[in-house]
């Protein structure tokens, strides 16, 4: 077999065999396909497309290029959620202790955040000490002992995706349904995932930004999954606005405590608890989805989500005070009120400009290894069809730095689009796909 | 600009700026983009295709990345010829003395050939002694001097080009009409061409299998002309059974010899004097196809292109004693002679099978830089259309190793097909572009 036929078969639109797929993914894994061809590949697929059955070739090729982690000795069946990215989506922090709490043990490998996407891991490091590279031992140690674990990549799981994803962001070949799908779910499935919840998001501030192509991607997902013998549920959920109010690292954690405590953004509890809900279900801790989102909301009344997140916090070498009392997380030395010009109503707090100004105050990456800053961010207080008044506060900008300060609160208030005419509330979601 | 936003685009279906071009091309040439970005974009080009504007500002990006070969002060109007390939292609023999002989110099640097295709260089080394690796000096001087020059690729013409066509190669972007086009077009001007009477070879034993395909290819290559200031004639010719009759390196100098005397097989000697009117009428020496034809006839009838075939021997170290006694170039060992089973008419000669045959005894080449045997090759009897007597001469095989003779000999039986109805003889052209 040559990789150069694979290449031309693919160009010239035909299905590519199980015996190709994996010919070239493990040749492309070891160094023997270099970069030139894998990137001609990745093109032709990006255009070409790939059916459900090539897809899930595709994803096991990847898994196998690498370690797997078994947690079938700690767990009855192993559930995990994936976002696909998003502005103010701290989803992980909320959900993983609620679930543990629900009696279901989930560990989570989690990643850091690129571009208008915040990632868990760069939340979780707001809180001191909390430690983000625990070994395979200690992640199954702790998964058994305490139920919930929340870290890095520590195993080197799929390394194929890992290579292939480094080509794509610089050959145009990121946007392809195949390929997004294949890299979430090979690295999901060699976590160790026997179920798992996705959250597709679309919208404005979202890597897919129209409901067609959202559907597709979800769609591709629960396929793999069930070539691949994991259970996948797929919500597709609103991203044109932020998710809840607060994004930037230490103050989506605090979004999440107080949401742990029973407070939190009407949005964002929905979410979790959504969320959460199929998770449990999916583990068989209930019957239906009711009961599973009963038993959320218990973990959340009774407090014993929030323990499950401190015992976390502690298990991990973070320091449990800040749970308890959050404003020992760092705290921006500014804080900018950002207040309407005129009333009406709001018609959009658009994610991506929103997430932008996060990044321009430091608390995101342009380029992977930029430093952040765990302190800054934007707090909105308005969602989509709110009634707005003059002088009324759309929003709170927490900065360190004062021109950074000047030019976040200009994005901000942009973000804010206000009408005279009333306006319908965005929904939470626009489907499941299971 | 980033080279992956030059490649998002024509992902996208968008047209490349001139300056994107240039960009991309400048950056490749000097390797600041990398091959796996170029292979993406050849991909995305390959798939996605190009207009014509963006093909000549490719063409001339890849003139630009090297030398130019400048012949203004040898000749009024530098003419040259191109063919796509096919087998028992060696018009250039005959062609280029022909046309000195008419009094238009032409130059001409030539390549080796790969697969099917044979090469001028190699043919022309059949000859003891000729030499193909002139000097630029020694090219401008005996095309001064002599008329008539055919030689290998001695400046760095174009070496965007090379670049691009050796990865090309082996990532599936070869079958790409604006690939292609630019690629022959940039050699061409960068050699100093002015004019170009391009013969672009259609069927079974061409590179461009359907008349659709070739004619795109042509009218893209005229259409390169018009933008770059070169006049281009091309003609649709049938590639479906051998030009002529013989194939392999020294029995295709014999037939050129041969149509050079006025000789030689008649779809032969009606091609070379077409390209060879064309080429004249080009240059400017004839005021219409007609008369320049007149003008190549006659300089097969009176000797004067033999002469030049001569003289360009001479000229290059080859022993012009074998242009007078052809039987001193190189001859094999074995002959086996091929004869029709059943009687009938002749409905193929299969072109690409008896190409493969003669790679098969030794005449071409399976890889780059494979030694090549100049002896042997298959002489075909025979055109489509023919009425075949049981047991008439089909072919003769030319070989110097037993096993190899037995299975070329195989394949040129199968490349006969004969029917017992009428059969219509093959057209020698399926049409001509400007």
């Amino acid at each position: 077999m040559r990789a150069v036929d694979v290449i031309s078969k693919k160009r010239d639109g035909g299905e590519l065999s199980t015996e190709e797929i994996r010919f070239f993914i493990e040749g492309f894994t070891r160094g023997a396909i270099p970069d030139y061809q894998a990137s001609a590949w990745a093109m032709a697929v990006t255009l070409r497309g790939m059916n459900e059955r090539e897809t899930t070739d595709l994803t096991l090729a990847m898994v196998e290029s690498g370690e797997r982690l078994d947690l079938s000795q700690v767990v009855e069946l192993a559930v995990d959620k994936h976002s696909t990215g998003g502005v103010g989506d701290k989803t992980t922090l909320v959900v993983e202790p609620v679930v543990a709490a629900c009696g279901v043990p989930v560990g989570k490998m989690s990643g850091r955040g690129l571009g208008l996407s915040g990632g868990t891991l760069d939340k979780l490091e707001s809180i001191p000490g909390y430690r983000v590279d625990l070994a395979p031992e200690e992640f199954l140690a702790q998964l058994r002992e305490v139920g919930v674990v929340l870290t890095g990549q520590s195993l080197d799981l799929a390394p194929a995706d890992g290579k292939l994803y480094a080509l794509r962001d610089v050959t145009g070949t990121v946007p392809s349904v195949p390929l997004i799908a294949s890299s979430v779910m090979s690295k999901k499935i060699a976590a160790g995932s026997q179920a798992v919840v996705l959250d597709v998001k679309v919208g404005v501030g979202a890597f897919m930004q129209s409901l067609e192509a959202a559907k597709e991607l979800a769609r591709m997902m629960v396929s793999i999954g069930r070539g691949a013998g994991v259970k996948v549920v797929a919500l597709l959920s609103d991203m044109n606005q932020p998710l809840g109010n607060a994004v930037g690292n230490a103050l989506e954690v605090k979004e999440a405590i107080a949401t742990l405590r029973g407070g939190g953004p009407a949005d964002f509890v929905e979410h979790c608890l959504l969320v959460a809900a199929h998770m449990v279900r999916l583990a068989g801790r209930a019957a239906d989805l009711e009961h599973a989102r009963g038993q959320a909301a218990a973990a959340i009344r009774d407090g014993s989500g929030l323990a499950k997140f401190r015992a976390l916090v502690q298990a991990q070498g973070g320091d449990p005070a800040t749970v308890d009392e959050p404003d020992r997380l760092p705290r921006a030395r500014m804080m900018e009120e950002i207040r309407a010009k005129a009333g009406g109503h709001l018609a959009g707090v658009h994610a991506a400009e929103i997430g932008l100004a996060s990044v321009t105050l430091g608390a995101g990456r342009a380029q992977k290894g930029d430093p952040i800053d765990h302190a800054v961010g934007v707090v909105v207080h308005h969602k989509v069809g709110d009634r707005i008044a003059p002088g009324d506060l759309l929003a709170t900008v927490h900065a360190n730095d004062p021109d950074r300060l000047v030019e976040a609160a200009a994005r901000v208030l942009a973000a804010h689009q206000i009408r005279p005419e009333p306006v319908e509330p965005l929904p939470l979601y626009y489907g499941i796909v299971e």
